[in-house]
Protein backbone atom coordinates (compact mmCIF):
# COMPACT_ATOMS: atom_id res chain seq x y z
CA UNK A 1 0.00 0.00 0.00
CA UNK A 2 2.43 2.29 0.63
CA UNK A 3 6.68 2.48 0.05
CA UNK A 4 7.87 4.36 3.03
CA UNK A 5 5.81 5.04 6.02
CA UNK A 6 7.00 7.94 8.59
CA UNK A 7 5.61 8.16 11.72
CA UNK A 8 6.25 10.75 13.97
CA UNK A 9 5.99 9.60 17.18
CA UNK A 10 5.39 6.43 18.56
CA UNK A 11 2.67 5.87 21.34
CA UNK A 12 -0.27 4.27 21.63
CA UNK A 13 -1.97 5.31 18.46
CA UNK A 14 1.42 5.56 15.96
CA UNK A 15 3.16 2.43 17.62
CA UNK A 16 -0.84 0.19 16.73
CA UNK A 17 -0.57 1.87 13.17
CA UNK A 18 3.44 0.54 12.66
CA UNK A 19 1.99 -3.03 14.44
CA UNK A 20 -0.68 -3.07 11.56
CA UNK A 21 1.18 -2.07 8.82
CA UNK A 22 3.51 -4.94 9.91
CA UNK A 23 1.23 -7.13 10.36
CA UNK A 24 -0.18 -7.06 7.11
CA UNK A 25 2.84 -6.25 5.08
CA UNK A 26 1.59 -2.36 3.98
CA UNK A 27 4.66 -0.46 3.66
CA UNK A 28 8.18 -1.17 2.21
CA UNK A 29 9.54 0.64 4.79
CA UNK A 30 8.90 2.55 8.75
CA UNK A 31 10.58 5.07 9.69
CA UNK A 32 9.74 6.50 13.13
CA UNK A 33 10.59 9.92 14.88
CA UNK A 34 10.68 11.31 18.42
CA UNK A 35 11.88 13.42 20.70
CA UNK A 36 13.51 10.97 23.25
CA UNK A 37 16.07 8.27 21.66
CA UNK A 38 14.79 6.07 24.53
CA UNK A 39 10.91 5.85 23.41
CA UNK A 40 13.13 5.12 19.76
CA UNK A 41 15.27 2.79 20.74
CA UNK A 42 11.86 0.53 22.87
CA UNK A 43 10.64 1.28 20.17
CA UNK A 44 13.04 -0.50 17.63
CA UNK A 45 13.43 -3.39 20.56
CA UNK A 46 9.37 -4.01 19.84
CA UNK A 47 10.51 -4.59 15.95
CA UNK A 48 7.82 -1.47 15.22
CA UNK A 49 10.11 -0.23 12.75
CA UNK A 50 13.11 -0.73 10.33
CA UNK A 51 14.61 2.62 11.37
CA UNK A 52 14.76 5.48 13.64
CA UNK A 53 15.51 9.21 13.47
CA UNK A 54 15.66 11.73 16.26
CA UNK A 55 15.25 14.02 13.59
CA UNK A 56 12.16 14.23 11.97
CA UNK A 57 13.23 16.13 8.66
CA UNK A 58 15.43 13.08 7.99
CA UNK A 59 12.67 10.41 9.08
CA UNK A 60 10.42 11.97 6.17
CA UNK A 61 12.81 11.51 3.76
CA UNK A 62 11.94 9.72 0.44
CA UNK A 63 8.30 8.68 2.52
CA UNK A 64 5.09 8.67 0.53
CA UNK A 65 3.11 8.31 3.68
CA UNK A 66 3.67 10.56 6.58
CA UNK A 67 1.59 10.00 10.11
CA UNK A 68 1.93 12.81 12.66
CA UNK A 69 1.37 11.32 16.04
CA UNK A 70 2.71 13.88 18.51
CA UNK A 71 0.67 15.88 21.04
CA UNK A 72 -1.29 18.06 18.99
CA UNK A 73 0.43 21.11 20.23
CA UNK A 74 3.78 20.09 18.90
CA UNK A 75 2.35 19.83 15.15
CA UNK A 76 3.37 23.67 14.31
CA UNK A 77 7.07 22.80 14.97
CA UNK A 78 6.89 19.24 13.09
CA UNK A 79 5.98 20.68 10.38
CA UNK A 80 8.08 23.44 10.02
CA UNK A 81 11.00 21.10 10.58
CA UNK A 82 9.67 18.20 8.00
CA UNK A 83 8.49 20.75 4.91
CA UNK A 84 11.73 21.15 2.95
CA UNK A 85 12.36 17.33 3.05
CA UNK A 86 9.44 16.23 2.43
CA UNK A 87 8.67 14.38 -1.12
CA UNK A 88 6.38 15.80 -4.07
CA UNK A 89 3.30 13.51 -3.78
CA UNK A 90 3.48 12.79 -0.43
CA UNK A 91 0.46 12.86 2.09
CA UNK A 92 1.02 14.24 5.66
CA UNK A 93 -1.78 12.64 7.71
CA UNK A 94 -2.49 12.75 11.65
CA UNK A 95 -3.95 11.04 14.18
CA UNK A 96 -4.80 14.18 16.73
CA UNK A 97 -8.22 14.78 18.63
CA UNK A 98 -8.33 18.06 16.95
CA UNK A 99 -8.52 18.65 13.64
CA UNK A 100 -9.02 22.78 12.98
CA UNK A 101 -5.95 23.69 14.73
CA UNK A 102 -4.22 20.87 12.61
CA UNK A 103 -5.17 22.20 9.42
CA UNK A 104 -4.18 25.60 10.49
CA UNK A 105 -0.60 24.75 11.95
CA UNK A 106 0.17 22.24 9.58
CA UNK A 107 -0.73 23.44 5.45
CA UNK A 108 1.31 26.72 5.73
CA UNK A 109 4.76 24.35 6.30
CA UNK A 110 3.67 22.02 3.33
CA UNK A 111 5.49 22.49 -0.02
CA UNK A 112 3.13 22.37 -2.73
CA UNK A 113 2.35 18.70 -4.12
CA UNK A 114 2.75 17.57 -0.76
CA UNK A 115 -1.52 16.51 0.50
CA UNK A 116 -2.77 16.80 3.92
CA UNK A 117 -5.38 14.93 5.14
CA UNK A 118 -6.03 14.74 8.87
CA UNK A 119 -7.46 12.12 10.48
CA UNK A 120 -9.02 11.11 14.08
CA UNK A 121 -9.34 7.48 14.86
CA UNK A 122 -12.10 7.52 17.61
CA UNK A 123 -9.89 5.00 19.33
CA UNK A 124 -8.02 3.93 22.39
CA UNK A 125 -7.10 2.89 25.68
CA UNK A 126 -5.73 5.24 29.14
CA UNK A 127 -2.55 3.26 28.75
CA UNK A 128 0.00 4.91 26.28
CA UNK A 129 3.98 4.69 24.57
CA UNK A 130 5.28 2.79 22.08
CA UNK A 131 3.97 -0.52 24.49
CA UNK A 132 0.65 0.01 24.70
CA UNK A 133 -0.37 -0.48 20.85
CA UNK A 134 -2.13 -3.18 18.90
CA UNK A 135 -2.98 -3.83 15.39
CA UNK A 136 -6.12 -4.34 16.07
CA UNK A 137 -7.23 -0.91 17.84
CA UNK A 138 -9.24 1.22 15.43
CA UNK A 139 -11.39 -2.45 14.47
CA UNK A 140 -15.00 -1.80 14.73
CA UNK A 141 -14.39 2.01 15.62
CA UNK A 142 -14.88 5.09 13.37
CA UNK A 143 -12.14 7.26 11.99
CA UNK A 144 -12.97 10.50 10.96
CA UNK A 145 -11.38 12.31 7.75
CA UNK A 146 -11.12 15.79 7.46
CA UNK A 147 -10.08 17.07 4.28
CA UNK A 148 -9.69 20.58 3.91
CA UNK A 149 -10.94 22.67 1.06
CA UNK A 150 -9.38 21.11 -2.64
CA UNK A 151 -8.04 17.69 -1.00
CA UNK A 152 -6.39 15.67 -3.49
CA UNK A 153 -9.26 12.67 -4.38
CA UNK A 154 -6.70 10.49 -4.79
CA UNK A 155 -4.52 10.74 -1.40
CA UNK A 156 -8.51 11.03 0.21
CA UNK A 157 -8.97 7.53 -1.16
CA UNK A 158 -5.89 6.30 -0.18
CA UNK A 159 -6.05 7.67 3.10
CA UNK A 160 -9.80 5.81 3.60
CA UNK A 161 -8.73 2.75 2.28
CA UNK A 162 -5.59 2.54 4.98
CA UNK A 163 -8.14 3.51 7.53
CA UNK A 164 -11.14 0.84 6.65
CA UNK A 165 -8.24 -2.02 6.07
CA UNK A 166 -7.19 -1.14 9.62
CA UNK A 167 -10.98 -2.09 10.20
CA UNK A 168 -12.56 1.70 11.33
CA UNK A 169 -15.47 2.59 9.39
CA UNK A 170 -14.43 5.95 7.72
CA UNK A 171 -16.64 9.45 8.58
CA UNK A 172 -15.80 12.63 6.30
CA UNK A 173 -16.66 15.77 7.77
CA UNK A 174 -15.69 19.32 8.32
CA UNK A 175 -12.98 20.22 10.99
CA UNK A 176 -15.36 22.61 12.66
CA UNK A 177 -17.76 20.82 13.05
CA UNK A 178 -15.37 17.52 13.99
CA UNK A 179 -14.41 19.85 16.85
CA UNK A 180 -17.30 20.82 18.23
CA UNK A 181 -19.05 16.74 18.20
CA UNK A 182 -15.92 16.04 20.08
CA UNK A 183 -15.69 18.61 22.27
CA UNK A 184 -19.27 17.56 23.55
CA UNK A 185 -18.57 13.83 23.61
CA UNK A 186 -14.74 13.37 23.93
CA UNK A 187 -13.37 16.71 25.39
CA UNK A 188 -15.28 17.47 27.82
CA UNK A 189 -15.98 14.01 29.72
CA UNK A 190 -12.12 13.55 29.98
CA UNK A 191 -11.95 17.73 31.62
CA UNK A 192 -14.75 16.56 34.20
CA UNK A 193 -13.00 13.36 34.78
CA UNK A 194 -9.45 15.44 35.24
CA UNK A 195 -11.20 17.47 37.85
CA UNK A 196 -13.52 15.67 39.81
CA UNK A 197 -10.53 13.66 40.37
CA UNK A 198 -8.85 16.37 41.12
CA UNK A 199 -11.73 17.58 43.30
CA UNK A 200 -11.26 13.81 45.31
CA UNK A 201 -7.55 14.44 45.94
CA UNK A 202 -8.53 17.80 47.80
CA UNK A 203 -10.87 16.60 50.12
CA UNK A 204 -9.37 16.89 53.51
CA UNK A 205 -11.61 13.85 54.79
CA UNK A 206 -10.56 11.52 52.24
CA UNK A 207 -7.82 9.59 52.42
CA UNK A 208 -6.52 7.68 49.45
CA UNK A 209 -6.94 4.74 50.73
CA UNK A 210 -10.57 5.78 51.12
CA UNK A 211 -10.91 6.59 47.71
CA UNK A 212 -9.28 2.80 46.88
CA UNK A 213 -12.18 1.33 49.32
CA UNK A 214 -14.73 2.60 48.22
CA UNK A 215 -14.50 3.43 44.19
CA UNK A 216 -16.88 0.95 43.08
CA UNK A 217 -19.65 3.48 43.87
CA UNK A 218 -19.14 5.39 40.17
CA UNK A 219 -15.72 6.82 40.86
CA UNK A 220 -13.52 4.25 39.07
CA UNK A 221 -15.01 4.90 35.45
CA UNK A 222 -13.56 8.38 36.45
CA UNK A 223 -10.62 7.59 37.23
CA UNK A 224 -9.20 5.19 34.53
CA UNK A 225 -10.24 8.34 32.12
CA UNK A 226 -8.41 10.60 34.27
CA UNK A 227 -5.50 8.66 33.76
CA UNK A 228 -5.03 10.01 29.62
CA UNK A 229 -1.73 11.23 28.83
CA UNK A 230 -1.50 14.44 30.54
CA UNK A 231 0.70 16.17 27.66
CA UNK A 232 -1.68 14.90 24.78
CA UNK A 233 -4.60 16.15 26.78
CA UNK A 234 -3.17 19.66 27.98
CA UNK A 235 -2.86 19.91 24.06
CA UNK A 236 -6.20 19.41 23.28
CA UNK A 237 -7.75 21.73 25.26
CA UNK A 238 -5.67 24.50 24.60
CA UNK A 239 -5.78 23.62 20.63
CA UNK A 240 -9.50 22.81 20.91
CA UNK A 241 -10.37 25.99 23.89
CA UNK A 242 -13.13 27.59 21.46
CA UNK A 243 -15.37 24.48 21.07
CA UNK A 244 -14.60 23.22 24.56
CA UNK A 245 -15.25 26.76 26.64
CA UNK A 246 -18.61 26.85 24.86
CA UNK A 247 -19.54 23.04 25.60
CA UNK A 248 -18.59 23.25 29.01
CA UNK A 249 -21.02 26.71 29.06
CA UNK A 250 -23.75 24.52 28.26
CA UNK A 251 -22.81 22.10 30.46
CA UNK A 252 -22.20 24.67 33.54
CA UNK A 253 -25.81 26.03 32.93
CA UNK A 254 -27.05 22.55 32.85
CA UNK A 255 -25.63 21.63 36.20
CA UNK A 256 -26.55 24.92 38.07
CA UNK A 257 -29.87 23.92 37.26
CA UNK A 258 -29.81 20.82 38.36
CA UNK A 259 -28.47 22.03 41.62
CA UNK A 260 -31.27 24.21 41.79
CA UNK A 261 -33.46 20.89 41.59
CA UNK A 262 -31.31 19.22 44.42
CA UNK A 263 -31.96 22.56 46.76
CA UNK A 264 -35.42 22.81 46.26
CA UNK A 265 -36.16 19.16 46.20
CA UNK A 266 -37.61 19.04 43.02
CA UNK A 267 -37.90 15.02 42.58
CA UNK A 268 -40.07 15.71 39.55
CA UNK A 269 -37.05 17.63 37.78
CA UNK A 270 -34.65 14.54 38.86
CA UNK A 271 -36.42 11.68 37.73
CA UNK A 272 -37.45 13.12 34.32
CA UNK A 273 -33.52 13.78 33.42
CA UNK A 274 -32.46 10.90 34.83
CA UNK A 275 -35.15 8.86 32.88
CA UNK A 276 -34.05 10.44 29.76
CA UNK A 277 -30.43 9.47 29.96
CA UNK A 278 -31.25 6.25 30.36
CA UNK A 279 -32.62 6.35 26.53
CA UNK A 280 -29.02 6.97 25.36
CA UNK A 281 -27.38 3.88 27.13
CA UNK A 282 -29.93 1.35 24.72
CA UNK A 283 -29.07 2.96 22.06
CA UNK A 284 -25.36 2.23 22.24
CA UNK A 285 -26.39 -1.25 23.11
CA UNK A 286 -28.15 -1.73 20.16
CA UNK A 287 -25.46 -0.69 18.10
CA UNK A 288 -22.92 -3.02 20.10
CA UNK A 289 -20.91 -0.27 21.35
CA UNK A 290 -20.75 -1.55 24.63
CA UNK B 1 -28.02 -17.43 60.01
CA UNK B 2 -31.97 -16.52 60.55
CA UNK B 3 -35.32 -17.97 60.77
CA UNK B 4 -37.23 -16.02 58.76
CA UNK B 5 -35.33 -13.15 56.43
CA UNK B 6 -38.47 -10.30 54.74
CA UNK B 7 -36.68 -8.59 52.04
CA UNK B 8 -38.68 -5.13 51.23
CA UNK B 9 -38.04 -4.43 47.82
CA UNK B 10 -36.50 -6.98 45.03
CA UNK B 11 -34.54 -4.99 43.11
CA UNK B 12 -30.33 -5.68 42.13
CA UNK B 13 -29.23 -5.50 45.69
CA UNK B 14 -32.16 -7.52 47.54
CA UNK B 15 -32.31 -9.86 45.02
CA UNK B 16 -29.43 -10.66 45.21
CA UNK B 17 -29.02 -10.92 48.50
CA UNK B 18 -32.23 -13.78 48.33
CA UNK B 19 -29.75 -15.48 45.54
CA UNK B 20 -27.30 -15.97 48.15
CA UNK B 21 -29.14 -16.73 51.03
CA UNK B 22 -30.63 -19.65 48.87
CA UNK B 23 -27.32 -20.59 47.52
CA UNK B 24 -25.46 -21.07 50.90
CA UNK B 25 -29.09 -21.97 53.11
CA UNK B 26 -28.72 -18.91 55.02
CA UNK B 27 -32.64 -18.44 55.51
CA UNK B 28 -35.27 -20.81 56.99
CA UNK B 29 -37.73 -18.69 55.10
CA UNK B 30 -37.64 -15.65 52.67
CA UNK B 31 -41.06 -13.63 52.54
CA UNK B 32 -40.65 -10.82 50.07
CA UNK B 33 -42.60 -7.51 49.58
CA UNK B 34 -43.04 -4.84 46.64
CA UNK B 35 -45.28 -2.07 45.30
CA UNK B 36 -45.85 -3.89 42.71
CA UNK B 37 -47.32 -7.57 41.71
CA UNK B 38 -45.95 -8.03 38.77
CA UNK B 39 -42.11 -7.70 40.25
CA UNK B 40 -43.16 -9.88 42.96
CA UNK B 41 -44.90 -12.78 40.58
CA UNK B 42 -41.49 -12.22 38.64
CA UNK B 43 -39.39 -12.54 42.04
CA UNK B 44 -41.08 -16.26 42.81
CA UNK B 45 -40.89 -17.34 39.40
CA UNK B 46 -36.68 -16.77 39.93
CA UNK B 47 -37.41 -18.53 43.15
CA UNK B 48 -35.93 -15.81 45.03
CA UNK B 49 -38.57 -16.57 47.70
CA UNK B 50 -40.86 -18.76 49.80
CA UNK B 51 -43.72 -16.02 49.73
CA UNK B 52 -44.36 -12.45 48.37
CA UNK B 53 -46.38 -10.23 50.20
CA UNK B 54 -48.10 -6.91 48.43
CA UNK B 55 -48.44 -5.82 52.13
CA UNK B 56 -45.28 -4.75 53.64
CA UNK B 57 -46.67 -5.53 57.08
CA UNK B 58 -47.62 -8.82 56.39
CA UNK B 59 -43.82 -9.43 55.11
CA UNK B 60 -42.19 -8.35 58.31
CA UNK B 61 -44.53 -10.63 60.64
CA UNK B 62 -42.21 -13.27 62.71
CA UNK B 63 -38.88 -12.46 60.99
CA UNK B 64 -35.58 -11.74 62.28
CA UNK B 65 -33.94 -10.02 59.96
CA UNK B 66 -35.65 -7.41 57.52
CA UNK B 67 -33.84 -5.79 55.18
CA UNK B 68 -35.43 -2.49 53.52
CA UNK B 69 -34.23 -2.52 49.62
CA UNK B 70 -36.46 0.24 48.18
CA UNK B 71 -35.25 3.60 46.88
CA UNK B 72 -34.41 5.38 50.33
CA UNK B 73 -37.33 8.20 49.67
CA UNK B 74 -40.12 5.65 50.59
CA UNK B 75 -38.24 4.57 54.05
CA UNK B 76 -40.10 6.39 56.25
CA UNK B 77 -43.43 5.25 54.83
CA UNK B 78 -42.31 1.78 54.74
CA UNK B 79 -40.72 1.67 58.56
CA UNK B 80 -44.30 3.33 59.67
CA UNK B 81 -46.11 0.71 57.42
CA UNK B 82 -43.76 -2.30 59.03
CA UNK B 83 -43.39 -0.58 63.01
CA UNK B 84 -46.35 -2.44 64.87
CA UNK B 85 -45.55 -5.65 63.11
CA UNK B 86 -41.99 -6.39 64.27
CA UNK B 87 -41.03 -8.93 66.52
CA UNK B 88 -39.20 -8.15 69.76
CA UNK B 89 -35.42 -8.55 68.90
CA UNK B 90 -35.64 -8.41 65.27
CA UNK B 91 -32.64 -6.62 63.34
CA UNK B 92 -33.63 -4.06 60.36
CA UNK B 93 -31.08 -3.33 58.32
CA UNK B 94 -31.37 -1.37 54.92
CA UNK B 95 -29.09 -1.45 51.53
CA UNK B 96 -29.40 2.55 50.67
CA UNK B 97 -26.75 4.62 49.83
CA UNK B 98 -27.45 7.27 52.11
CA UNK B 99 -27.46 6.95 55.78
CA UNK B 100 -28.52 10.02 57.74
CA UNK B 101 -31.84 10.17 56.48
CA UNK B 102 -32.36 6.51 56.64
CA UNK B 103 -31.38 6.74 60.75
CA UNK B 104 -33.81 9.61 61.32
CA UNK B 105 -36.03 8.66 58.30
CA UNK B 106 -36.84 4.56 60.05
CA UNK B 107 -35.84 5.11 63.99
CA UNK B 108 -39.03 7.17 64.87
CA UNK B 109 -41.58 3.90 64.02
CA UNK B 110 -39.26 1.12 65.50
CA UNK B 111 -40.93 -0.30 68.80
CA UNK B 112 -38.38 -1.29 71.42
CA UNK B 113 -36.31 -3.81 71.31
CA UNK B 114 -35.97 -3.84 67.17
CA UNK B 115 -32.74 -3.17 66.64
CA UNK B 116 -31.68 -0.92 63.39
CA UNK B 117 -28.53 -1.56 61.69
CA UNK B 118 -27.79 -0.01 58.68
CA UNK B 119 -25.94 -1.18 56.18
CA UNK B 120 -24.54 0.23 52.58
CA UNK B 121 -22.91 -2.47 50.55
CA UNK B 122 -20.88 -0.05 47.98
CA UNK B 123 -21.57 -2.36 45.01
CA UNK B 124 -23.80 -2.56 41.76
CA UNK B 125 -24.34 -2.82 38.35
CA UNK B 126 -26.22 0.04 36.17
CA UNK B 127 -29.02 -2.83 36.14
CA UNK B 128 -32.07 -2.87 38.39
CA UNK B 129 -34.97 -5.37 38.77
CA UNK B 130 -34.86 -8.81 40.36
CA UNK B 131 -33.56 -10.62 37.32
CA UNK B 132 -30.53 -8.12 37.34
CA UNK B 133 -29.53 -9.67 40.83
CA UNK B 134 -26.69 -12.50 41.33
CA UNK B 135 -25.08 -13.73 44.30
CA UNK B 136 -21.46 -12.79 43.64
CA UNK B 137 -22.38 -9.20 43.62
CA UNK B 138 -20.68 -8.33 46.48
CA UNK B 139 -17.66 -10.37 47.13
CA UNK B 140 -14.50 -8.13 46.81
CA UNK B 141 -16.14 -5.49 47.65
CA UNK B 142 -16.66 -3.01 51.00
CA UNK B 143 -19.68 -2.98 52.86
CA UNK B 144 -20.39 0.24 55.05
CA UNK B 145 -22.35 -0.29 58.67
CA UNK B 146 -23.29 3.09 60.36
CA UNK B 147 -25.09 1.95 63.59
CA UNK B 148 -26.70 4.48 65.63
CA UNK B 149 -25.55 5.46 68.67
CA UNK B 150 -26.24 2.96 71.79
CA UNK B 151 -26.94 0.38 68.72
CA UNK B 152 -27.32 -3.37 70.04
CA UNK B 153 -23.98 -5.10 69.50
CA UNK B 154 -25.01 -8.45 69.30
CA UNK B 155 -27.08 -7.22 66.13
CA UNK B 156 -24.27 -5.20 64.67
CA UNK B 157 -22.26 -8.47 65.29
CA UNK B 158 -24.82 -10.60 63.02
CA UNK B 159 -24.82 -7.92 60.14
CA UNK B 160 -21.13 -7.75 60.05
CA UNK B 161 -21.07 -11.78 59.49
CA UNK B 162 -23.48 -11.58 57.17
CA UNK B 163 -21.70 -9.57 55.21
CA UNK B 164 -18.73 -10.92 55.53
CA UNK B 165 -20.61 -14.12 54.27
CA UNK B 166 -21.31 -12.40 51.17
CA UNK B 167 -17.36 -11.73 50.49
CA UNK B 168 -17.35 -8.45 51.37
CA UNK B 169 -15.30 -6.24 53.98
CA UNK B 170 -17.08 -4.65 56.27
CA UNK B 171 -16.61 -0.85 57.59
CA UNK B 172 -18.39 0.96 60.40
CA UNK B 173 -18.68 4.54 60.54
CA UNK B 174 -20.85 7.36 61.39
CA UNK B 175 -23.43 7.96 59.16
CA UNK B 176 -22.14 11.71 58.51
CA UNK B 177 -19.09 11.14 57.42
CA UNK B 178 -20.66 8.28 55.11
CA UNK B 179 -23.01 10.57 53.24
CA UNK B 180 -19.90 13.10 52.64
CA UNK B 181 -17.51 10.28 51.43
CA UNK B 182 -20.57 9.22 48.97
CA UNK B 183 -21.10 12.36 48.09
CA UNK B 184 -18.23 12.83 46.64
CA UNK B 185 -16.56 9.88 44.93
CA UNK B 186 -19.98 8.09 44.23
CA UNK B 187 -22.98 10.44 43.98
CA UNK B 188 -21.40 13.33 42.64
CA UNK B 189 -20.00 10.98 39.74
CA UNK B 190 -23.42 9.85 38.92
CA UNK B 191 -25.18 13.80 38.57
CA UNK B 192 -21.93 14.65 36.29
CA UNK B 193 -22.89 11.91 34.08
CA UNK B 194 -26.35 12.44 34.12
CA UNK B 195 -26.13 16.07 33.62
CA UNK B 196 -23.46 16.00 30.41
CA UNK B 197 -25.23 12.98 28.92
CA UNK B 198 -28.47 15.57 29.16
CA UNK B 199 -26.54 18.12 28.18
CA UNK B 200 -25.34 16.03 24.99
CA UNK B 201 -28.50 15.34 24.29
CA UNK B 202 -30.01 18.79 23.93
CA UNK B 203 -27.29 19.65 21.58
CA UNK B 204 -28.67 20.09 18.22
CA UNK B 205 -25.78 19.58 15.90
CA UNK B 206 -25.77 16.02 17.24
CA UNK B 207 -27.70 13.17 16.58
CA UNK B 208 -28.42 10.26 18.40
CA UNK B 209 -26.62 8.56 15.80
CA UNK B 210 -23.55 10.66 16.04
CA UNK B 211 -23.37 9.83 19.71
CA UNK B 212 -23.77 6.28 19.40
CA UNK B 213 -20.55 6.47 16.36
CA UNK B 214 -18.34 8.33 18.50
CA UNK B 215 -19.18 7.22 22.43
CA UNK B 216 -15.82 5.70 22.45
CA UNK B 217 -13.62 8.60 23.08
CA UNK B 218 -15.08 9.21 26.30
CA UNK B 219 -18.62 9.29 26.59
CA UNK B 220 -19.39 5.83 26.96
CA UNK B 221 -18.45 5.54 30.52
CA UNK B 222 -20.56 8.24 31.45
CA UNK B 223 -23.89 6.62 29.79
CA UNK B 224 -23.24 3.52 31.44
CA UNK B 225 -23.61 5.40 34.86
CA UNK B 226 -26.10 7.62 33.33
CA UNK B 227 -28.12 4.69 33.08
CA UNK B 228 -28.43 3.60 36.63
CA UNK B 229 -32.10 3.60 37.84
CA UNK B 230 -33.68 6.92 38.31
CA UNK B 231 -36.09 6.78 40.87
CA UNK B 232 -33.39 5.41 43.18
CA UNK B 233 -31.41 8.18 42.31
CA UNK B 234 -33.44 11.11 42.53
CA UNK B 235 -33.51 9.88 45.85
CA UNK B 236 -30.29 10.16 46.63
CA UNK B 237 -30.00 13.11 45.92
CA UNK B 238 -32.92 14.56 47.53
CA UNK B 239 -31.58 12.35 50.75
CA UNK B 240 -27.85 13.52 50.67
CA UNK B 241 -28.73 17.12 49.92
CA UNK B 242 -26.36 19.15 52.19
CA UNK B 243 -23.24 16.61 51.24
CA UNK B 244 -24.42 16.53 47.66
CA UNK B 245 -24.61 20.48 47.61
CA UNK B 246 -21.05 20.98 49.49
CA UNK B 247 -19.30 18.80 47.25
CA UNK B 248 -20.94 20.12 43.95
CA UNK B 249 -19.80 23.38 45.08
CA UNK B 250 -16.14 22.08 45.40
CA UNK B 251 -16.05 20.57 42.31
CA UNK B 252 -17.80 23.81 40.16
CA UNK B 253 -15.03 25.86 41.77
CA UNK B 254 -12.38 23.76 40.51
CA UNK B 255 -14.16 23.48 37.69
CA UNK B 256 -14.18 26.96 36.68
CA UNK B 257 -10.69 27.50 37.92
CA UNK B 258 -9.62 24.76 34.98
CA UNK B 259 -11.95 26.72 32.48
CA UNK B 260 -9.90 29.64 33.38
CA UNK B 261 -6.46 28.08 32.78
CA UNK B 262 -8.38 26.96 29.41
CA UNK B 263 -9.40 30.27 28.37
CA UNK B 264 -5.83 32.10 29.38
CA UNK B 265 -4.18 28.84 27.75
CA UNK B 266 -2.65 27.82 31.12
CA UNK B 267 -1.00 25.00 29.58
CA UNK B 268 1.46 24.19 33.03
CA UNK B 269 -1.64 24.33 34.58
CA UNK B 270 -3.45 21.78 32.96
CA UNK B 271 -0.22 19.42 32.89
CA UNK B 272 -0.14 19.64 36.21
CA UNK B 273 -3.64 18.64 37.41
CA UNK B 274 -3.82 15.67 34.49
CA UNK B 275 -0.40 14.30 36.22
CA UNK B 276 -1.58 14.45 39.16
CA UNK B 277 -4.75 12.83 38.98
CA UNK B 278 -3.45 10.03 37.00
CA UNK B 279 -1.52 8.58 40.04
CA UNK B 280 -4.66 7.69 41.63
CA UNK B 281 -4.87 5.20 38.71
CA UNK B 282 -1.90 3.26 39.83
CA UNK B 283 -3.16 3.31 43.37
CA UNK B 284 -6.38 1.18 42.09
CA UNK B 285 -4.54 -1.17 40.23
CA UNK B 286 -2.06 -1.62 42.62
CA UNK B 287 -5.55 -2.64 45.31
CA UNK B 288 -6.65 -4.61 41.94
CA UNK B 289 -10.15 -2.51 42.04
CA UNK B 290 -9.89 -2.45 38.42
Amino acid sequence: MFERVALLGIGLINSSIARLLKRDNLAGEIVISSRRQETLDRAIELGLAERAEIDAAAAVEGADFIVLGAPVGANAAIAETIGPSLKPGAIVSDVGSVKGAVISDITPHLPDGVHLVPAHPVAGTEFSGPDAGFAELFENSWCILTPPEGCDTKALEKVTDFWCHAGSMVDVMDAAHHDKVMAIISHLPHLLAYNIVGTVKDIELLTDRDVVKYAAGGFRDFTRIAASDPVMWRDIFLKNQDAVLEMLGRFSEDLAALQRAIRWGDGEKLEELFTRTRAIRSDLIAAKKV
